[in-house]
């Protein structure tokens, strides 16, 4: 039986026209963007175009804007960081959320230890940042908003537009981690006044290892990686080339089919969530209703744990995940859940369903009917379960 | 006619099998190595077998302790600024040398703005450190200690083992830059006694945009990436799995033939200088006469500019270059040819010469053969020869 991967958000699938790119730029082998020869020319122009379209995703006023990584994590390092320390002169106070993604928090955590100083604003029960909280916490140290663009987690998109415009009021630099936005729903960066954005190419369809950092012209921040000219000084190391061309066809693919990806996703997401109301007793699903990523559900199964449900679900071939991969492996409940008051028991019975382009409503209606028969075993055995219905 | 590659120090041809394997990686498109379910555990393993691979060319005592990243520069900018930052308390003092790849200069001049003091020893002629330089300019501040291996422009190699033993001695961690050197001669991490090292997968026919950085056991340094647990801690971000993937083939291979491997580039390199001498005169072979890396050849053509060389071979479908791809388009002579005395016009006329496995004798005798054409074309052309010999 074929996997029904729903677990979007940590593997996406290559689209085949990415695979394609990424096997021919392999077999032409190219050279060295960096040499003054003839096979420089080759890879610098192959390396300009998909960098034109990555622009194109976001936006961006100019490619030159845009500076390849090595992942979403490593642009959120380098925008937060190089940020950091580019305008200690000015102030060591950093804003940021208490549901953000484990780059953008350990980064944080990391900068403490030089004497740098965090607020960390709270979101309310659907996992909302108060604008108004954000205006309060500045003073006249801070040199960074960070606050994440839609939630890896529950999904809940924040309001950046208007976070933008007081930071940008109070002369703060604004930095949101949008790995989960940029390729899934429109992103503009000009249309936020955003100042930097971090993103990854692997959420849309493109090849892991590869992300983009979009640097709004005029913002002072240092590199993360010093050394050769690569990026126009902001990123030294030979480039990812392979992986930047899979990431400029996935960008434009993203960027032709957004609307009816959007359509298909949304019109998934409805009748999952109408599904499994009917169909399942006692869940939450969590996040924003209306205020959400189009692809991801997140889904609290009262009195079992997530763990196992995704074990069960693994037998019958059916993927999906507890919480960001990244944190996998970890078994202290999720920090993002805690966070909108969802109690210790419901947070460890919680699972991240996330899917794409290929995902259709059969394995949609499958999963369902397969999760109803799981939650059913595992509650028969469930002591908690029992106790709550005696 | 078929381009003749003499650059493989920045465009270093993937190995086919190393093509193979990343092509098939492609195809599989395996899913995220941190995931909980059945595609992460697929992903893990193929990750574990390529750090494996790795960890055997360079004699790693576990592949523990090899951390990949995403090139050979980030690797140097996590060891110089992760040792720098973690060791903070202890003394803010580190030693280099004037030879040293931007990768490193730049790290180390980044910082220098957060009160960090750099030694820089000289080299002698032959481009070598001497080590009782080093060892005097040790002090209780001292931290680190980074010298590179083998030099990208002159070839000259370090005697590295010397080295660590001072520094282990005076209680300082010991860092080498060797991308030029792994998977292209003998390195072996625990014959050197050494602390870290740096390397990059397309040195040795592996792709680029991946790097890696040897740990030993014990020493204190800080991720240059922070977020999730990947890399047991040490380097957060989605791994690039199609690109370990190849380097761990590139690793595997470079291993198995590094004895006829480094016959075949001996010969090469013999066979080079003694054409070059015998063809062409007022010529320089930079670099130490014998502790030098076997791929290359440094040479100094006197009275012309080595980047009108590099444009005419390219016509003639012949790639080198001048220096450092990741320097060309800078204008300044080069700082490693002027740290061995070479005048300034000498250092204009340099080119560097790298090869490979694949390279050919006939090629070596083409490349002779048309640059002396070359060389006699430019000087006819040059006020600078007529003069000089007049």
């Amino acid at each position: 039986m074929k996997v029904t991967n729903l677990d979007y958000i940590s593997a996406n699938p290559l689209l085949p026209e990415v695979r394609d790119a990424m096997i021919e730029a392999i077999k032409k082998d190219y050279g060295n963007p960096s040499s003054a020869h003839s096979l420089g020319d080759e890879a610098r122009n192959i390396l300009e175009k998909a960098r034109e379209r990555v622009a194109l995703l976001i936006n961006s006023p100019s490619p030159d804007d845009i500076v390849f990584t090595s992942s979403g994590t490593e642009s959120i390092n380098h925008a937060i960081k190089g940020v950091a320390f580019a305008n200690a002169k000015k102030g060591k106070h950093i804003i940021t959320s208490n549901i953000e993604h484990n780059s953008v928090l350990k980064s944080l955590r990391r900068l403490t230890k030089s004497g740098y100083r965090v607020t960390s604003v709270e979101v309310d029960k659907n996992g909302l940042v108060d604008p108004a909280n954000v205006h309060k916490a500045i003073t006249d140290q801070t040199i960074l908003i960070s606050i994440m663009h839609g939630n890896n987690e529950i999904g809940t998109i924040q309001p950046i537009k208007e976070l933008c415009c007081i930071a940008r009021e109070k002369n703060v630099l604004f930095h949101s981690d949008c790995v989960t936005s940029v390729g899934i729903m429109p992103v503009d960066v000009q249309e936020l006044g955003i100042d930097l954005i971090s993103f990854s190419a692997n959420q849309f369809n493109g090849p892991s290892g590869v992300g983009g950092l979009y640097i709004r012209k005029g913002v002072n921040l240092w590199p993360l990686i010093d050394g050769g000219g690569q990026e126009n000084g902001r990123r030294a190391g030979t480039e990812n080339l392979i992986g930047i061309i899979g990431m400029g066809v996935a960008a434009e693919f993203a960027h032709q089919e957004m609307q009816s990806r959007l359509s298909h996703m949304k019109k998934l997401k409805n009748r999952l969530i109408t599904g499994l109301k009917e169909k399942i007793d006692d869940i939450i699903i969590n996040g924003h209703p209306e205020l959400s990523l189009p692809n991801l559900v997140s889904l609290s199964v009262k009195y079992i744990e997530g763990e196992s449900i995704v074990l069960m679900l693994d037998e019958e071939k059916i993927i999906v995940s507890t919480r960001s991969a990244c944190a996998s492996g970890s078994l202290r409940a999720s920090h993002v859940l805690l966070s909108i008051d969802l109690d210790y028991a419901d947070a460890q019975g919680t699972l991240v369903i996330t899917f794409g382009k290929a995902t259709t409503e059969d394995e949609i209606d499958r999963f369902i009917n397969v999760l109803k028969n799981v939650v059913a075993t595992l509650r028969d055995m469930s002591p908690l379960y029992k106790k709550s219905n005696t």
